[in-house]
């Protein structure tokens, strides 16, 4: 059975599971509690020696790390990866740019805001810019389509799901983004979530 | 043709000059200056609203970014991306690593050292333990394998390869690292530049 090392706190975490529940794939979860530096654990780095998560190994002891290199491997044949290799492309697009843009400003500020002990008003102006931005773009692509990909679910939805979800959490505002809201619901109801 | 638009001083850029010149893959090069903050300017956001570089256009006008992204899309049904599924899967666990923490911290050093006027001694020290992490993971890796995934070269050393010989830049020390450099001059070699 696949085993998923991760942390529920985590939305990089989340994705995986996410993919595994919705595709009926069986798996155990192995706790790794990111606060308390678990992953920087020599057991844990036994496992990946760049110590993140999420994780996974596979009945054979084989193991892959980055929760978008892990949904995409998951998810091979399934309808969360288009067909068409155009759309399969700007999933990917997607899915890299979540990773260096949204990620690295919207999920940090809430992680200092919630497990550092960062106050609102001492958020990293920057950060807030930049996640700002990534919610506008998001917004702005929302206003002429359902999905981030084509006319379904892929994993470019998922992947942005997972922190989107959480932006309030980081005082990122979405009361003014009305389609993203919308769009939040959707896949929230898709995923059965 | 394709069109990339790019800088030359990125190498996030390069890779995707690297997997065009290597396929034999005809393009005109549009140059965008970066430190100049073309990227910004509303003509190049009509074409990437995410205002990065590089960006492609194919001959139909549809616009790709995300340089792995583009990697992906220009290499499919290459030998540069494993047929094997495990192995595509170890590729693209390099490639969102790369990117997630390899880029964000040498790359970045490199920018602010030769772009940014920022003196060595005052180069972030978070950034350089970051950075440095991430080579002595590759240095590793490399210690019992000839390229990041399989027998042969694929995206993720191509990935890898853009910002790593320019580590140096940055102030950080490759001659420690001798697999490192071995492993750089065979990607050298075998792109033919």
């Amino acid at each position: 059975m696949l085993t998923i090392y991760g942390d529920m706190i985590s939305g990089n975490c989340l994705k995986v599971k996410y993919v595994a529940d919705y595709l009926g794939i069986d798996y155990q979860w192995h706790h790794v509690d990111v606060v308390a530096g678990d992953a920087q654990k020599t057991d844990f780095k036994a496992i990946n020696p760049a110590a993140q998560v999420p994780t996974v190994k596979l009945d054979d002891g084989k193991a892959l790390s980055q929760s978008s290199a892990i949904m995409r491997y998951l998810a091979q044949g399934s309808t969360l990866i288009p067909e068409n290799p155009w759309q399969a492309a700007k999933m990917d697009e997607w899915m890299f740019w979540e990773q260096y843009t949204h990620e690295t400003s919207i999920a940090v500020t809430r992680f200092q805001v919630l497990f550092q002990n960062i106050a609102i008003e001492d958020r990293d102006p920057k950060l807030l810019a930049k996640g700002e931005a990534a919610l506008e773009l998001m917004e702005a692509h929302l206003k002429d389509n359902k999905w981030f990909v084509g006319d379904n679910l892929s994993l470019a939805d998922i992947a942005l799901y997972a922190y989107t979800q959480f932006a309030p959490d980081a005082g990122f505002n979405l009361d003014n983004k009305p389609n993203i809201k919308h769009w939040l619901k959707r896949v929230q109801s898709t995923l059965n979530i």
